[in-house]
């Protein structure tokens, strides 16, 4: 059975991107990375997300804090809340994570090429996203070609595709195609600064990102 | 100050390549990666080259070792030893660890973009190396453009190279230029499989290397 890495942040973009994985019939490994980000909620979510979306395993991988550090994600300043479409749409904001997608990428490569994988998916997202420079079709792309030749299975083998289906589409098409696989958008977490018990703070772009898609699928948040 | 990140190993390669961005006037911060690897007295060797070398920072930063598996030297099979130079020429080795430069060019890439620094100086040689495809020019330009895509000082920024300056060297010719620049290659470690109090084996392909390039250097190693 062919196989696939898939990145597995316990959002709602990486579950539907699972998901999509899954329905193509890769059998999948789903790794997620703990990298000191203040939302760490996020990877019990991640777990959850990989079990009930059908992921033959879930590897958590520890990246050395201190490399992904200079971001207000990571704890260095705070999280912006409560800006308008206009602004969120305005350059690279400061919950940019330095490198964050090509380091994401590159371990889940070396896990790609252990494992036997044909395939790395990863939810990025140009239209309703942040802003970050890494989640571009044109990064993808490069990373693509940087990883045939860097690795055996790119020179010697069949090579590694990295697959990004939900790249060109509304936050309100993910969510509708996810509700389409039977996703439950509960186990997911998508804000930047939740509370203790996971609650989303309901202000931060990512929340501000989810609510606007939920309204304009026309669906119901199962979050609070 | 201009500044650099270097990856220095511990081996005889970033060492020189250390000395040569310290004497093109970069202040450096010298970068190297506990992955598990069999060969960990390297990571203490790489301490002493970076403070020899006049490196203003050594960080060691540690990689899920589950990432890196699957080579000979994360524990995976035995190191090949007296390989001849034919052998050593043919193929990729059992010794190829799984995207390992490109996982820690992406992890130096998210240092140079927190600390500021303007290029990443790596010791990659594709000349007496044992047939890594992560060690040749054509990954390296790949990466240097992916790294610019994905990154906010790529995208907004002044950018950062990749620099590999010993990449066409003979291992002679990197001897003879670490010497010239006062490298102590008594420092240094190369051996794939080095006893616990550092001694090399004398009989991978790294010490073979390394021996035939003192030879032909017409050099004496320091080491044993």
């Amino acid at each position: 059975m062919k196989r696939a890495i898939v990145l597995v942040s316990g959002g709602l973009d990486s579950a539907t991107t699972l998901a999509i994985a899954r329905d193509e019939g890769f059998e999948c490994i789903a790794v997620s990375f703990d990298y000191g980000q203040r939302h760490r909620v996020e990877l019990q979510c991640a777990a959850k997300v990989a079990q009930a979306c059908g992921a033959i395993e879930h590897r958590a991988m520890q990246i050395d804090a201190a490399a992904l550090h200079g971001s207000a994600l990571t704890g260095c300043g705070d999280v912006p809340l409560d800006r308008s479409d206009a602004q969120i749409g305005e350059g690279i904001p400061d919950t940019y994570v330095p490198a964050r997608n090509l380091v994401f990428l590159s371990l889940a490569l070396a896990v790609a090429e252990t494992t036997g994988a044909s395939a790395i998916f990863i939810g990025a997202n140009a239209v309703d996203y942040s802003g970050y420079p890494d989640c571009r079709g044109v990064f993808l792309e490069s990373f693509g070609r940087t990883a045939n030749l860097a690795t055996k299975v790119g020179v010697e083998g069949d090579g590694i595709e990295i697959r990004s289906p939900l790249l060109e589409w509304t936050k309100a098409q993910i969510i509708r195609r996810g509700l389409d696989l039977g996703v439950d958008f509960g186990l997911t977490s998508s804000c930047y600064d939740p509370g203790d018990d996971g609650t989303p703070c309901g202000r931060c772009d990512s929340c501000h990102i989810r609510q606007a898609g939920f309204a304009a699928a026309e669906a119901e948040d199962p979050l609070p």
